[in-house]
């Protein structure tokens, strides 16, 4: 087992909002208090994280006024410098007030769009002036819970038509900011607009500058639909579009259950760190930050806060050393041989081949169609198993 | 309440393998005997279908011999013309027989790929050949249960590989073909690639030849993800994608069930219907058959299959008609201003304006933000009540 | 159509949470004020409703002093009077303070067991002094995110020492109270204790006074679970258990929604109308409040609060008048007598007939085995079509 | 690590229908060949199986007649013997024939019920004649796609009717048999009657002799309803119900997978195992069979089939070492009591205290309510995270 002490180069991050949640939910009161700034980044800093994020209001709230505002971002600069730590990521938050009740970019109230494009672009002038590197955008509220409520292909215009702007404004002002959307499928409204990383990803390309935008992946959310994460990070690396990625525990389709990373399905936690750290060689692959988007349970007291930070990122990181243990091993490597990876990922047709060509064949099976049945089986159960023994670290 | 009487112009159209559905599931045999093809083009015209549409199998089966083949295609032709009706789309069968049980485009097996696109290759020929339009295509058995069968930015690249060929092919071959993908997020496979509208979306981007490409959303497969459908047409017609329609009910997540269209999610099949029908006016709508992709239940005989092929015309015009009426009430046309519809259909920014201009005013809110506590509600929910009567038969 | 307007024997009761809900969610701060409680039960009567619940803390608060709590009884006693409505039901709020974070009844800690049982028992001496006959106990945060946090048999048999000594209490304080139990899958908590109206219905015959105890469904808790809640209400009634019932609506499996009844699943809404209405017969059958509990959506102000509490009852009537066409409907009866009705309502065996006189016989099959395929339908799917056509009103 | 052999006196069973599973799914035929019985049980002797299960028609087929009945059963147990296995449960097929697809004792056709309850009390005899403890009965066909087939109070009843008759049977031929009812959510049928643990549970006491029915909980059957697994067995064992136990793996709710076990959900596999070996003392605890209900993947063939069994074993055992190891690591004992295990295990009230003396006292708590704020956390994440590790062989 090697070395599963966080260190600055694994690019852990965590939101304000994760450690920060004070435990109100749909049924039950505050179980914490707020976290203090300089005891937070302390312990972050000190568990070994790299990467501090945040809303606009986690820090200083909605609507603070100047001196508020300007004090706490001078005591975070400095409490990061002291740490060691940096921005990474910085994110809106357009849902909790009354005023977004119906969301921010679609809202059906123009007013509120246009208040919502304003606090967006505030944010993105902080985002330059702390050097974060990523903007997240997550429109929770834009959706809703009945199917008149709006025009949904309207509502789509709307929202291209605010990142289109927001995108026009960072490059006026010069900035490298990159957008990285953030799709969930639903809560806290019945259906929410771009509600898988797919749905996220087809949208970026009706924008006018869908290179400055990508996606932002949460495992919970797309868990929170059925699909495989794995895949879908896999699709967008495939599409170059992992910009960012949200990290935590789900445990199948319930409401957002935001668990500690490893504490939800854990062969999903397994193959998506394998693909993420062993999986893909070349242009396609991934090296931002691994962010912690969770929620310390609310059963917890501080102390419980912090073992949950820890866990996250110990997690990460024995399921790293499990991957690359998967990843070098021999019987494994012959294995995935045999179930046909290499064949995989040679290209069907043979260089200069057609379609015309192909067809001009009897047949391109190697073997009869009958020798697909109760024979020419494809070993994946097998695979399974020992993915499993590695993963339970019998391997 | 107009005329509930399907019409060739209401473009209805039926896969051959849904009313001919023989019964057989995970845990029963076949309940139903072949239908005769005579019987069912002559069943079909007489109650009001425009189109038949059918895999390659469904009709001469995996291999035929030339002269069945032949046979039967001739067959076809004459019923359909005997009977008025067109072939408006063909797919082709990649999934049933043992060959494919790891899939077709993204299959590990180099040889199972090459033979699948030669299999979609002669039935391209052949969907050329008879007239279609639109060559769906859904990759059922692509996909897996075990995050490491395969290198899965490997299978999407062979699935891109796939596409790029036959679309190739289709231009060389001077085909008006269009190409429509066919979302699902699971079953047959634990996880199947390209598992929502949202995800072939994105996918159709990284094509050669994106213009060939849409999509063929099912209204069980999106809800089995629990996913709102009408919105994923609407993201379709937002991206002028839609290029095919499954119609069809489920009742939740859970096994693909293939109910009648009107016999699972009421709500949402109203909005469907207002959306295809009414919802959207100019370029953005949807002129294609009214396809349903369904199962006649196992418990019925075949007077029961064509009284659910009968259903499915019949809830579609019901559900037409209410949609019509509920957008031409006046009440409607009030609320449905009231709640913001045509100010979700302003732009969010004026004329010329910037973001830089909008960060100029102090707030672009036309009320307080506390204004939005208390008050300056959405009448969403008495919006939702009047659809609700529409629905029902009271508006 | 009949009268669509509520009246006071049809039962129709509210929960003060209901329309009191402050809009607070997981992702936003509430956006309506607190309800005035003379307002409230003045628009309630005014609206028809017969009857309102409530949690202790919705009243008077969490540890309110003696003056506070009697004032609070005292008001709302003359508001009622006044208003000329009744309190059938209350129930105690185990779940909102940090002191219940882990439950009440199966609370790790013994003294918050304790405590529970004391906040339920004083509450129980309210629900005898204001006449309610109902006491529901939601154990909404007995469960747990995490299979290790407690021993679960020993949580139930908690569970149970808890319901025994209450049933005991109120038995030795001469009360007519009787108690239901109101299931739920999850949310707030990762998995709840009693999940489904199975578990309560289970749990119930391993209390010391089984008959004092029953259930209370809710229909949005149900179909959380993906279940049928018209089934499960079946049940009930089969074993005598259906002492209360909470209404409302749900979208699938999904975080608690809380819609207007009638806005979620509508096939559910009107075979449980149906079911409760018309469906049975004789002792079987359900005469207690028909109890809304759901809330308003939080995009509402108190003008879409109260038209929402007028939906819920409008929707229940509407649905109760299509079920009545739909019993009394010759078609409809002679369909359902087709489909079996009335041979499911006959005995399998024959009077005073033994499994040894049935195994005398070659077999009991009517027709031959082969029979059963390709004949012998069952007709469901024309009575769901004509239930369809009853439910919108064109029966 | 311990050995992880499988030993007969781990009791693992297999049904004949599991790795006799020939791979025809809903959208796929068969892509293996029967398997030959005599292989069959030597394979599964030779892996450490204990016990082989199987439906009347696995063995003999539908309706065989009597010489092709005996001839199977004559070499059945002579294989058995040969190789030193068992028979622990069997179980019929009510499913697969057309005739049944309806159901079998809630079929709206009265003679298909008689039909059903002659062929369940024939297998019945055999059963007691081949020594089997547990008969199983699964009413996979029993409920329905739409709520108005048919009255649900009905066919309870009928199904209750059923089981009495046949207890009364099992009882008046002095057969040991006990019946296992096996629940399920839904697939084949749209919804099933007793569809989770809960629901049979509750069923049962609603019987003649509850005393000689208890349930065969199947672990992805209730994973269908994102149910938790564990939670459901704890209720059984809490009632003496768990009679028999039917091991797979799920991946959360979509069809039914029946994967391998230990291939689905793997924390709830691991705390399944503790609960199962570990995880409770004395009478209320379960020895009987570890039986396998999964399917070897349609992608495998013969030589994937049989690893499939064995890993099923495998896991177990890997489990079941990880659970011991947790029980009775030192660590872990210290933090389960400082959460509260002992706390559960105690009586809520003292010996001889009454609610009424509760009441007496001023508050139950040993701390203000305000000390459960911020503070007194539950370290159940620090737990979680031990089992996880522990699970993960770093304990």
């Amino acid at each position: 087992m090697t070395d599963l002490t966080p260190h600055k180069d694994d690019k852990f991050s965590f939101g304000l909002w994760t450690f920060g949640w004070n435990g109100a939910d749909p049924f039950g009161e505050a179980t914490r208090a707020p976290v203090d700034l300089r005891d937070a980044v302390e312990n972050l800093a000190e568990l070994g994280a790299w990467g501090l994020t945040f809303h606009d209001d986690d820090l200083f709230g909605f609507q603070p006024n100047d001196s508020h505002r300007k004090s706490q971002l001078t005591l975070l600069a400095q409490l990061l410098e002291d740490n060691g730590m940096v921005i990474p990521m910085i994110t809106t938050n357009l849902f909790t007030p009354p005023v977004f009740k119906d969301g921010g970019f679609t809202n059906n109230d123009r007013s509120v769009r246009r208040f919502a494009l304003q606090k967006v672009a505030r944010n993105i002038d902080l985002a330059a002036e702390l050097g974060a590197e990523i903007f997240v955008m997550w429109g929770g509220r834009d959706g809703g819970e009945y199917d008149f409520s709006k025009n949904y292909v309207d509502a789509l215009a709307r929202y291209r038509e605010a990142i289109n702007a927001l995108c026009s404004y960072v490059k006026e002002q010069g900035y490298t900011l990159r957008f990285a959307l953030e799709p969930k499928p639903n809560e806290p409204r019945g259906d929410i607009l771009l509600p898988t990383v797919g749905h996220a990803l087809a949208f970026i390309e009706t924008l006018d500058f869908p290179a400055m935008v990508g996606v932002n992946p949460e495992v919970g959310h797309e868990e929170m639909a059925g699909l495989n994460f794995t895949h879908g990070v896999a699709q967008l690396l495939d599409a170059d579009k992992l910009f960012h990625i949200d990290l935590n525990g789900q445990r199948g389709i319930k409401y957002d259950q935001d668990l500690v990373f490893g504490h939800g399905n854990l062969f999903g936690a397994f193959s998506l760190v394998y693909l993420l750290e062993c999986g893909n060689s070349g242009e396609k692959s991934y090296h931002g930050p691994r962010h912690f988007d969770y929620k310390p349970s609310r059963t917890e007291d501080p102390s419980g806060v912090w073992d949950s930070v820890a866990a996250n990122m110990r997690n990460y990181l024995i399921l790293k050393d499990r991957a690359r243990n998967f990843h070098d091993n021999a019987e494994v490597h012959a294995l995935i041989t045999e179930v046909g990876w290499p064949s995989l990922a040679l290209n069907t047709l043979s260089e200069g081949e057609s379609i015309v060509d192909l067809l001009a064949k009897p047949s391109a099976l190697d073997h009869e169609p009958e020798q697909y049945f109760n024979s020419r089986g494809s070993g994946y159960v097998r695979l399974q198993q020992l993915a499993t023994e590695h993963l339970l670290g019998l391997g």
